[in-house]
């Protein structure tokens, strides 16, 4: 048994998720449906992808380890580096172009794989060599010499894609700005296949957020958090890469929202008095998973600690309250931020006409990022702006990543959050526009809270959403995880809304077994 | 407490390693000297060095956790990217060019750091920002104009470094040549705070090791045992980088010598019967450690298991007597080949006289690779050929990544190997010079070993070298250890030829009361 064994999926063994290379073959089928919709190609055109190249650290011998391109993973689900693949857009017919690997290999890499063994793991129609692909195009594109190649960019990082490219490609009319609007859509709605790797993906994320907190204490330093998570997320998900580098922030750390970074590697040595803001994911397959919990690292919330994070918790189900089909998402990041100003004001931290408040965008001060984003094989997956002009230049609303009105099968992050950041606050009190909305005074007996971010993944559904992260949420049930760790209790523990909001779960509990340490 | 925060050391707190800031200084202080006396150079005169730089993932907004370009590390162990930095060669004066951060960092990555906080930090002697370059260097190399860029070959990857750059160099006297051979050089001998650093990597990797040996069972996945590992190294050695992809091979996978790449991903589940090949070490601050264990998953050698992975460890071994300055690497390696084959042949599967055997290269069937590497911040360690064009081309001795005479204070592996590798055995029964020494027969017999691996880590000293692995090596110990986890029984372990080798092993066993998990 290996990954790509038992015929006709990806699976890790045991526990793990069976994931069907159907998955991806609809994904073609989509891709080519859209196209063929969007406008009239002939019958010999062709979409081309270029896979993820293997890379070395600078000039050393040290090679990273591999993770595909997310484009070419969507359409085809090969973990291999330096494939490129094809797909004739009038028939679905894919072609896999697979590297000519030295004898060498067999010694230090391992048994070669024949053109036809890819044929039967990725389940695609023909595959050829890479330094076929000249020749396999001119017998392929032979009139309308029309390949489609990925062009566009990405509003999440500002990069954008670098077209598929290969010896005598100049030869072809190369269309760069058909494909990339048209696939990125295809990613944006999920099927239902790829929910499953999803709801997996969150399953095991929320297990390693329940262990974390189960052996957390005093003492400890952050990165330890970071080893605990990581651990339960290899060991039991079989997810070898995190979605994204862990933030395990504690003290005032939670009031960097991109904390843990080489900069801010999780260096801090926590104290029973803190909490904790951990933002960690693992991915399965290159299915992404993207989950915030906060929590005191004693087990019990203080009176400040509880007032903040049910302020956000407040704001969290607001949205999943609200969520459905058509529903601007620009509209749940303003209403998580009035539910979040309106606890604040309740607490004294803040004054005066919320309304007021909200026209001056006094919410970004405490919540400078946006509500939540996009997730599928990327963690801020793509497709957030259908016109990246349209992005708000207001303060907390210009950091969203999406501002698109809702779709049946979008998958996205709901993360509101309050944070107590000096350098912001700041600003506001040098700002006459908010100070006056501000009490100092009791702002600062918050301060050494650091910041909640509370981050749940859900999917859209027809008319709602499923919640697909299952972690203790209410302060009570983390009360009661952190400090009654027994099967009777865990067992008791109502996960509510997750069970209202998520109809077909269909993983059994077995990870619910996890220990503290000895 | 952070990374930094005691001032003038890099350290993650508890158990782990002080590593002094001085370490560095005197890199630069050695590479100054070395070039001094290379040549006479203008006084005004520099160094330019490119540190490496944040990067994302194709187009999306993933962006990996960053680990610092190597020979950056050496000369100024920053951890951040996007730094540059200069050394007067003349005075050692060292310049570090931090990049001029948005305000908008705060909020998201973090305080933003004054140039006179990263002075104190990386206690070098002025801090500018990136673009104040030009100007700065208009002032300080104002008559000579010369630089001196990195530009030359890594004789392991085949890569070339690439040359610091800014706007505005070309007004200047780039030498591209002088600087690569003579750091690298440097980078060859260890300081003595370069050797605690080795040591402390070694230390926590060795017991990881033991970790996972104690924790290994029948019917888990290969990746959880790197998970095991990971976690070990991580958690209780601040460890958050792995040297290099986790090599898990069980079953015959030990015969593919780099497996555990994303192609062949750690997936076999494994059974009582197997041996285990692990090669897993975990960096700190950037210096590796690289070390592979070869065990029965079972707790027991077999007859055949015994026979073979003694006569590799007898390689390990005699190397390890005869290893001294001025010894030169290639007769290492022949003298660990000529002792694995007479065992071989002592055991029947081979027949004839040694000699011949060695003549035609009989050895590289069995071992392919070379005896060992250099190690230090890569796990490749630069520096190996002197002059690439002096690498053989013979089987196995081709695989050599140095052919060099041993120095005092170089770092190296030894990792002899005996593996079973059924294309390579094809080869040699196919080959009339070959096939008349192999006993197909009796081979066949020791097919499912896969193959035995032992490597160490070790230092050149001025009579020999010193062990720095400390794992149980011996069948005994390993058995012992793996059958026997009380404190009792593990204090009485014997680590005979590490206790002999080691001189100064500074570190308490603080590790030893590592359990088996629940």
């Amino acid at each position: 048994m290996d990954t790509f064994s038992e015929s006709g999926y990806f699976w890790k063994g045991g526990q793990t998720l069976k994931v069907p290379m159907e998955l991806f073959k609809l994904n073609r089928q989509r891709l080519c449906e859209a196209l063929r919709s969007h406008r009239t190609l002939p019958s010999d055109s062709f979409v081309l992808l270029q896979g993820g190249t293997s890379e070395m650290r600078y000039c050393s011998d040290h090679e990273p380890l591999f993770r595909q391109e997310s484009y070419f993973h969507w359409t085809f689900g090969v973990i291999e580096p330096d494939f490129i693949g094809a797909i004739n857009i009038q028939n679905n017919q894919s072609i896999l172009f697979i590297p000519r690997l030295p004898p060498s290999y067999v010694a230090w890499m391992g048994k070669i794989k024949e053109p036809d063994e890819y044929k039967k793991i990725y389940h695609v129609d023909h595959v050829y060599y890479v330094d076929e692909l000249e020749k396999t195009f001119d017998e392929l594109v032979g009139t309308s010499k029309l390949i489609l190649v990925l062009h566009g960019l990405n509003t999440d990082s500002g990069s954008e894609s670098k077209p598929a490219n290969f010896n005598g490609i100049e030869k072809f009319h190369l269309d760069k700005t058909t494909l990339h609007p048209i696939i990125t859509e295809c990613r944006v709605l999920k099927t239902d296949l790829e929910l499953d790797v999803l709801r997996y993906t969150n399953k095991i994320s929320s297990e390693a957020h329940k262990f974390v907190m189960l052996n957390i204490k005093d003492g400890m330093y952050e990165y330890e958090t970071e080893a605990l998570f990581q651990y339960y997320c290899h060991r039991y998900g079989a997810m070898r890469h995190m979605s994204y580098t862990c933030i395990c922030a504690t003290g005032e750390n939670p009031a960097v929202l991109h904390y843990g970074h080489a900069g801010a590697p999780n260096d801090r040595q926590l104290t029973s008095k803190d909490m904790c803001l951990f933002d960690m994911g693992g991915e399965y397959y290159c299915y992404a998973s993207d989950i915030t919990c906060s929590f005191p690292v004693s087990g019990r919330f203080t009176n400040e600690q509880r007032i903040i994070y049910e302020a956000v918790l407040d704001a969290n189900r607001q949205v999943m309250k609200n969520v459905r089909p058509d529903v601007s998402w620009v509209d749940m990041h303003l209403l998580a931020e009035r539910t979040q100003l309106e606890h604040l004001k309740q607490a004294g931290l803040i004054q005066g006409d919320i309304d007021e408040m909200m026209d001056v965008r006094l919410g970004a001060l405490f919540m400078p990022h946006g509500l939540g984003h996009m997730i599928g094989i990327d963690t801020h997956d793509v497709g957030g702006y259908l016109d990246p002009h349209t992005r708000s230049t207001l303060p907390g609303l210009k950091s969203l990543r999406t501002n698109r009105l809702l779709k049946e099968r979008m998958c996205i992050t709901v993360e509101p959050g309050i944070y107590f950041n000096q350098a912001l606050l700041n600003d506001g009190y040098n700002n006459n526009e908010l100070n006056k909305f501000l009490n100092k005074n009791i702002i600062d007996k918050y301060l050494h809270i650091g910041g909640v971010r509370i981050e749940d993944n859900i999917v859209i559904t027809k008319d709602g959403c499923e919640l697909l992260t299952n972690v203790p949420r209410s302060c009570d049930e983390i009360e009661e995880w952190m400090n009654n760790n027994n099967k009777e209790i865990v067992d008791k523990i109502d996960y509510q809304l997750f069970d209202q909001l998520n109809k077909k779960y269909q993983y059994k509990n077995q990870y619910l077994t996890i220990k503290k340490d000895a």
